[in-house]
């Protein structure tokens, strides 16, 4: 009986959501420079996409590499009106592969880096030193010695216990380390709080310590997929304060305000609490973005920069140069993945399923949580027809990648563009019971592979072939 | 306000649990085959956890090879009452590490495999071809013939337009392959739906087609993690009666039937929908499993056996050979997890967090919608005092392992060992940020890598790193 009434609400919320999916500002190629051609293909930088997957298989990720570069240009400009040597860093957990990396860096980015790995990757890639940013909560010994030899720009600190440990392994290396404080502004596991006196104890530690480590920046990172300034601006702003606190109680002058990345992209949204648990217990999709709703990158962080400037001014407070470590808005545009679908299947009671070759659990992880946009790239400006259930490939119903998404009819062989895969998806993926895909970029009718599909020789290679002795 | 009293809300649904914590029967390492030893430090099989954790690295997979040998033993026994020709075949997907693999096969247990690449490992490591049954419902073609080939137990046709793709493979060859129909008992994506009529008329079609095609078993796979007989029992029925009309109608006796997995163990449940919901919306831990729930694996299977045995007789049907796919029964609670704690953080609210070595995004993911016993296996028998919600070690609040979870006092450095990990850990780990963690086998006081720690190397191996072309 209870299942009963969960289907019928269940039913009724998908039937609702049906109109505000067919209202979409998002069913239009351009918002990713893509077209349609005249096959009713999606093309990429003058490449049919139909043609990629017959060349490359599928699932494929593509990198619009003119998207990319556009993005990055318009992070660059506005960071300019900040104070000179104020600078971006990619954050490289959001999409950590080198040849899109690369690109980054070319135009002049540097890294953010929360891990040994990545810093071991940042410095595999050149990045200069000064562009280095090393982040985290659980940084090893081996890694932190490796930044102070490194001389990069700044470690931040996390935890009260790091500032003796940086201290130590600086000394023991007789080097001098710029480091700075993590500033914990929400009930989440990050930082040191300003309200408990915590992090202003730990900066006057940092100032004691001057003879090997250098107090050189405050950060914070806040949230994730911002539409607009408001928070991170009220966040510089407690910042701001504590720097002018220490100004006045220790003389000392921080040069650096890391105010760490979460800028949004109008293509995509983080679902609301709300929206997840509707989605989860009766698969009534979330409502997609509003295009407008999403501030532009330009006022989004001058709107930032203006109000810290006002607020030194007004201080007396020499105005820091700003550090941001965005990841999300340099990659997630700019790359997509391509699905196949296998077969449709109709159950009994209408409900039609879409067999893909990818799936939550392999390789679209962020569509749990995410909206994404999906477009029928052999068939691009069909009309939406049917409700789909885009299920993976492994053999568990929690394979799903949307459910109950309005979308054009499907048949066996259309190909999937899922948008918006440049941010989490790499990260999050896994190799369950399936290689992980190849990653091509594409530029000027040009395609080339940045990552070879995984083989089956490298899932295994970390494997111990031999039986394990019998004890 | 709203938020106000979800926080209320909130504390009061924790403070409930801590209860059910308390009460839980789970805290007794002997239910996974461990013991405290003098130092209060976790041993397996004669080895100390912490050493183990100094010897290897942290974190660390750890198969207790005992444990592994006693599960697979209580399984084969009661499927020898089973007609002579049944099979245990093991679920690759659920634990595809070739160290474990080979334990398993070197007892007679075959693999059920769901992809290309399983069915390749599945050859390599010499698994018998009639030991091998290929599920799936995106298989490529190459994958197919492969198996046709090697002559394999039975292909399962999960769609109707597998039929006629695997007979024109084997007519391509000039073989005979043995094929299954996996049918849909459940309204998800999987199998041939009985009541519609459409797996008796896949039947019929692949008998048309006997000059390639031989129909040699029926298939379902309905839950996960069941702790009773019940369902498929039930189903095991439906799909005897379905053989029976299938006898009738045609005069084909299909040899198999693959009633295949989801036998849940004890020590390990998977949260309903209800606590779900409340754990991800306000931090409710949910109840822990109680032993007693979960039948033993005999009763389980003779249970189903038995029923099958006096349908069969009252319908006069030749009981047909049984294969069963079991994946979490066999290696749930033979491995598990040692991850080190960093750091604790108390926030200003009380809130303690734990910061790990591992986390949801890149190695304990079941540990989101299944409860899993947590140890401190440094201090084996410690009195449960404290509040913890344990994070991972990527830079985001997503990246926790459990919440709310009340613990014994906690400090840096201490070592958890998060238990029935052999199930979904590694098909479901990801290297967001980090390499993922290697796996040891422990037998008789002696251990042996099974699987290295990943090196960075490994990570970038299919990166092309010189740049792109520049189109």
């Amino acid at each position: 009986m209870l299942k009963y009434w969960n289907k019928m609400l269940s039913r009724s919320l998908v039937r609702l959501s049906k109109r505000w999916q067919l209202k979409s500002q998002l069913h239009d190629l351009k918002f990713w420079n893509l077209r349609a051609n005249n096959k009713n293909h999606i093309e990429v930088n003058g490449l049919d996409t139909v043609d990629l997957i017959e060349n490359y298989g599928s699932p494929l990720l593509v990198v619009n590499r003119k998207q990319l570069l556009m993005d990055i240009q318009d992070l660059i400009k506005p960071i300019s009106s900040a104070p000179s040597g104020s600078k971006v860093l990619y954050s490289y957990k959001t999409n950590c592969i080198p040849g899109i990396l690369r690109e980054i860096h070319n135009l002049g980015i540097g890294a953010e880096v929360i891990s040994a790995y990545e810093l071991w990757l940042a410095e595999k890639l050149g990045v200069p030193a000064n562009m280095i940013v090393f982040n985290g909560v659980n940084k090893t010994d081996e890694s932190i010695m490796r930044a102070i030899n490194m001389k990069i720009l700044a470690i931040n600190i996390d935890h009260w216990a790091e500032i003796d440990r940086i201290y130590r392994l600086a000394k023991q290396l007789d080097k001098k380390v710029r480091v700075g404080i993590r500033l914990g502004m929400t009930q989440d596991q990050f930082g040191l709080e300003i309200e408990s006196g915590e992090a202003i104890e730990a900066c006057k530690r940092i100032i004691s310590y001057d003879d090997h480590l250098d107090l050189a920046c405050l950060h914070f990172h806040v949230t994730s997929n911002a539409k607009n300034a408001s928070y991170h601006k009220s966040c510089a702003l407690r910042a701001l304060k504590l720097m002018y606190q220490i100004g006045v109680e220790t003389g000392v002058t921080i040069p650096y305000l890391d105010i760490g990345g979460g800028f949004g992209v109008p293509t995509t949204k983080t679902m609301s609490r709300a929206e997840y648990g509707i989605y989860r217990l009766f698969g009534c999709p979330p409502r997609p973005p509003t295009l407008r709703d999403c501030q532009p990158i330009d006022l989004f962080l001058s709107e930032i920069i203006n109000s810290m400037n006002k607020f030194c001014l007004k201080n007396n407070l020499p105005m820091p140069k700003i550090l941001i470590e965005p990841g999300r808005f340099i990659t997630s545009r700019s790359e997509f993945l391509l699905v196949q679908v296998h077969v449709i299947k109709t159950k009994k009671d209408g409900t039609l399923f879409a067999i893909s070759d990818a799936g939550r659990l392999s390789s679209t992880f962020p569509c749990d949580y995410e909206y994404h946009e999906i477009f029928v790239a052999n068939r691009a400006n069909d009309r939406m027809n049917q409700i789909y259930n885009i299920m993976g490939r492994i053999c568990t119903s929690a394979d799903w990648m949307v459910k109950n998404r309005y979308l054009p009819d499907l048949q066996s062989g259309d190909i999937l563009a899922v948008m918006d895969a440049g941010a989490y998806f790499s990260s999050n993926s896994s190799n369950f019971s399936f290689p992980r895909p190849g990653i091509v970029m594409v530029s000027d009718g040009k395609s080339s592979v940045i990552r070879k599909h995984e083989t089956f020789d490298h899932l295994i290679a970390m494997d111990v072939l031999k039986a394990p002795s019998k004890g």
